[in-house]
């Protein structure tokens, strides 16, 4: 079946928790196109078998799924995710804004997933960022989302009618488990970690913070860890 | 010398007209960090060579020139300036947004230059962006520069004394052919041409922009051509 153009929308999905909730969630409306970035994270590998399987999951087409290669954001350097030298924090996030922050990376995403969007007729851009109950990274405000909104309607030939859907902003962690389970979302398929790609590690701020959002709930996380330590 | 940090602009390097003028302006109050992008656009070696001798001319060091690699923008399709199967038009720009536009370029251009200035500790990013007496692209919109700006101030680290520059985008072309003119800007190693890279095509939208600017201002173009138009 051909989806109709209006029908169309592009979900970010980097093979997390989040992203994967927030395709569930775009799937209930939409066709799906969905767009991963390798930027040069250390567990690129593992995020783009996440993807991929997904992908499969919702049973989009190859011509839908596409990953960009955005290493050059690696290269510019300034961040624990993508700089060897840099270690990952093994904490609970603290005040302000973490070594693991990739300066602007929610930036280049939007706008790629924008310029896929106006070449498909795509009438929206969705992505899983979250602003409360995460790492603090500046370019996953709200407030910076609608901004950037307003930048893709004056700079796009798309005009009044496009969204920027970020449907888990203001979710707490274990509430984006449960709506991911709600939905019967693959999160079994799902990759967190910042450091490991067999097993988690546990201990990365990601994994923290989505091992503390399946105890909220509640439930069982259904990764394999190394540790298990909030 | 070492600049102080704050006095460290990055500028957005095509090597064309525009952004030429644009680096002489940013030279006169800042050290400057040239950052140039090849999208898969057809004349990539010849704008390549034409950034270099522009950093050349403004005497900025190898570690403050760089060339990202973007082609996955020409991949995503949809513009005659990166895809082989469409046509390059040979006349002057008519009304609507024309087939050469890159779908939300200057947002993939703005968002690099955004994390380099981020890691660099610069204040400013400037664009050579043109709003009149171009070639309608949406992206070079104040309206659109403004909306980004915004987007920048709240999705990054920077905050509010971030300012994007774009000392052009209300100039006609021949006062950006006096501007550079005036500021002793190397027009001649300057290129624009949207198809050819040993002589300009002449007749492209670009070449006939830049043409009439040149005749308008009532000073011959540097630049070899085949054909002249205008």
């Amino acid at each position: 079946m051909q989806p109709s153009r209006e029908g169309l929308a592009v979900v970010l999905c980097s093979g997390g928790l989040d992203s994967c909730v927030t395709a569930a969630l775009a799937a209930h409306v939409h066709e799906l196109a969905l767009l991963h970035a390798t930027y040069g994270q250390r567990t690129a590998a593992r995020e783009r078998r996440a993807f991929e399987e997904i992908a499969d999951h919702y049973r989009v087409p190859a011509e839908r799924r596409r990953v960009l290669d955005l290493r050059f954001l690696g290269a510019l350097g300034g961040s624990a995710l993508t700089d060897e030298s840099l270690a990952v924090p093994e904490d609970e996030p603290g005040e302000g804004v973490p070594i693991t922050y990739v300066p602007f990376r929610n930036a280049h995403l939007l706008a790629a997933a924008v310029s896929w969007a106006e070449v498909l007729g795509a009438a929206s851009v969705w992505i899983g960022a979250v602003e409360e109950d995460s790492s603090g990274y500046p370019d996953c405000r709200q407030s910076f989302l609608e901004a950037f909104e307003l930048a893709v309607r004056r700079g796009t030939t798309m005009g009044e009618s496009f969204r920027i859907q970020a449907p888990l902003v203001h979710q707490k962690k274990s509430m984006i488990v449960r709506t991911g389970l709600g939905l019967g979302a693959p999160l079994d398929r799902t990759w967190s970690c910042y450091q490991a790609e067999e097993r988690a590690c546990g201990v990365c701020e990601s994994c923290r913070l989505r091992l503390r959002g399946f105890l909220d709930a509640g439930v069982a996380d259904p990764l394999p860890y190394e540790e298990r330590r909030p």
